[in-house]
């Protein structure tokens, strides 16, 4: 048998009808419909010769058992945010079950080394905030006590929602133990921008995650009338945000790659008549240089400083979130350009600006890539999430060269 | 019995304690603590010679009859904001009612002229936001259709609201007949911004209030992943409702006494990892030449449009709502001038920012003016709230002159 990217079309179709409707894919981790789609995913593996079960996160491992221990992981995820792609995820899973088929059969169900396909639980985070929730289990990067309390909107915690699909917090710790003889960790991933589609490239080799700085950014002005309050007279937490949401675009254009984004805006009191008397705004920053990320984040510190002042506001900051930049590893960095040229001709190198489940992989210390295939006016999370049939394809077979390349360079290794 | 100022002070003060809490005053129309207030008026108007009734509207009407049936009106409003001010509203129907104290003391009950006191219903209209409520049902400036079905925060229609207090909103037009025989309208009314305070002065002659255009104005841009979109592929709909939150302050600063505000800024999908898809903002705007206020409209669009523009985007506005300037009239502008300066020595002509219900009193073709009274720091709509008690008990007593030279105006009137 050989590889049949048609085939991982078709199954991606077959998983939208049975986990989507009209308004997206709805594979939001630990409910129903996300259980409905792994169980058609275990059926799916049945008819393979390898072992199957959940580890002690909830993380979906299938593994074809080779004449060496050493192993190889391929990866992806089945949950979709709420209204999401059909692809975000599952094309990672479905390629990777498509290049395990071809590996069984080229091998008489018994490769030279142990491959392994995992579906991640909770990459998203969608319900409760917490993404790569799953892969940070393995890796061992988790806290159990900052998470096991989160809540989803209807004030059902993580913990129990947790336990309603079988998996128990408090064991995450013991999902480490799958990291066990892996040697190399492979993702493909739609791009989720628009890069690749504004070169015309079908696929890309991504150098690494960027390191991001997730902030509040909270300016404290003087709530007023808006009708008797004179211009002059004002201090207006909103005109002091209005101009970091312009600057930090400035900020970032200084640096190839780097980006600033202001997500979400605040008013308070937030009505009609009254000037904003407290603007609390997001800011997220990401680079793959950290020297870079850190000259940006005190970049927007100063300016937040010098328009809170202009305004005759205070400001304060409240960190959100941050992670290190993570560069994937040079070799297999090598390796995967190789694949993607043989497929398409031509590769680019690329960092990937969102987090996947392979930065916690390589957080782990195992050798890690990450391949690119072009999104559609790169627009994901979203129902219209869309890549052309074609280069879906070629993605299917540049993972399979790429598994095969590592799957050499594994039994290389002493 | 003389004007006493001092007790005006000391009603507002037993107002407060009866239906305010430790977040402010809590009397907002329509609901039980408001009636409470209005319960506690009537047993004080139940000491003077007068009739007091509730028009079609839920006005609130005491008469004290004169030899003539031409009347003097003054009035007031007992509702509040939640959270709001002592003094906002409470202020003018007390000194009202000291005044009318007076003048049935020094008449022996028998003015030259009608002397009416009016509590408004609903002046803030923060519960269904529909301000000067029970005003505009007596200028017939009211539309029972556009204003039946609102609905509070609970979902509660407006209509269905009024009638748990006894108002049927299809009578509203009855609420005109109690213009009959108004020759002339004064409102005393904290000041609600820094002007006077600014200015040392205790009071203020109000010219008339700004004319206001409201709008809601969206940008709509493409929603994209804050990690994966390049700075220069993205269509931010929050940097084009940026600019406009700077340049209305350049619009409005090229006019004397000119605002534009925007009050509330809301983001689509508005999380912290995705550029701004979609920003709708309020814009607020207002002058007393009905002119500037037409430029400023039209200047805040054709940002608005290079905006969304240069951002490449687009913009749509939407009106919420307008009203044109109101000016007062003249020779009351002069009464009211030479009271205060009887009682303060100094005067200041002002527009008034806020609307009142002296507005739609003017809009009837009643004669109309207002007073301010210095507010402190220019807030209101808030616990903090406050003005002097020194200069509280001066605007009673320059209402009292201003009442006493309108009355003899009014007599002088064929």
């Amino acid at each position: 048998m050989s590889l049949n990217p048609k085939r991982t079309v078709a199954e991606l179709k077959e998983l939208r009808a049975l986990t989507g409707n009209e308004n997206g894919a709805q594979r939001v981790a630990w409910t129903d419909t996300w259980l409905k789609a792994r169980d058609w995913f275990a059926a799916k593996v049945k008819e393979l010769p390898i072992e199957h079960h959940y580890d002690a996160a909830g993380n979906n491992w299938v593994t074809l058992k080779g004449t060496s221990e050493k192993t190889l992981l391929i990866g992806g995820h089945l949950d979709s945010v709420p209204n999401g792609g059909w692809l975000d995820g599952a094309l990672n899973v479905l390629a990777g079950l498509e290049v395990l088929r071809r590996i069984a059969a080229e091998f008489d169900d018994r490769p030279p080394v142990t491959v392994r396909l995992v579906d991640w639980a909770d990459e998203e985070g969608a319900r409760f905030g917490r993404s790569l929730l799953g892969s940070s289990a393995f890796a061992g990067t988790h806290s159990i006590e900052a998470d096991r309390l989160r809540t989803d909107r209807d004030g059902m915690q993580l913990e129990d929602a947790l336990r309603r699909c079988g998996v128990d917090i408090t064991r995450f710790p013991e999902a480490r133990k799958e990291q066990k003889n892996a040697k190399a960790y492979l993702e493909l991933h739609i791009e989720q921008g628009p890069v690749l589609e504004r070169m015309g490239l079908p696929l890309g080799v991504v150098l690494g995650t960027k390191g991001v700085e997730r902030h509040i950014v909270t300016f404290h002005g003087q709530e007023a009338h808006s009708g008797s309050t004179p211009m002059n007279a004002r201090r207006d937490a909103l005109a002091a945000a209005a101009k970091l949401a312009l600057e930090i675009r400035n900020i970032a254009k200084k640096h190839e790659d780097a980006v600033c984004t202001m997500g979400s805006v605040k008013t308070f009191p937030g009505i009609v008549t009254a000037v904003v008397g407290r603007c609390e705004v997001t800011l997220d920053q990401r680079d793959l240089n950290r020297n870079v990320l850190a000259g940006m984040y005190q970049e927007a510190q100063e300016a937040s400083k010098q328009f809170a002042s202009e305004e005759h506001c205070t400001v304060e900051w409240s960190r959100l979130w941050n992670i290190e930049p993570i560069a994937f590893h040079p070799h297999l960095l090598d390796l995967c350009e190789q694949a993607i040229r043989e497929i398409s001709g031509t590769s680019h190198r690329m960092p990937s600006g969102p987090l996947h489940d392979a930065a916690e992989v390589s957080r782990a210390g195992i050798p890690t890539v990450m391949m690119f295939v072009q999104s559609l006016k790169g627009i994901s999370h979203n129902k219209i999430e869309d890549t052309k049939e074609e280069h879906l394809e070629m993605s299917v077979a540049a993972l399979d060269r790429l598994a095969s390349k590592t799957m050499t360079w594994i039994q290389q290794q002493p």
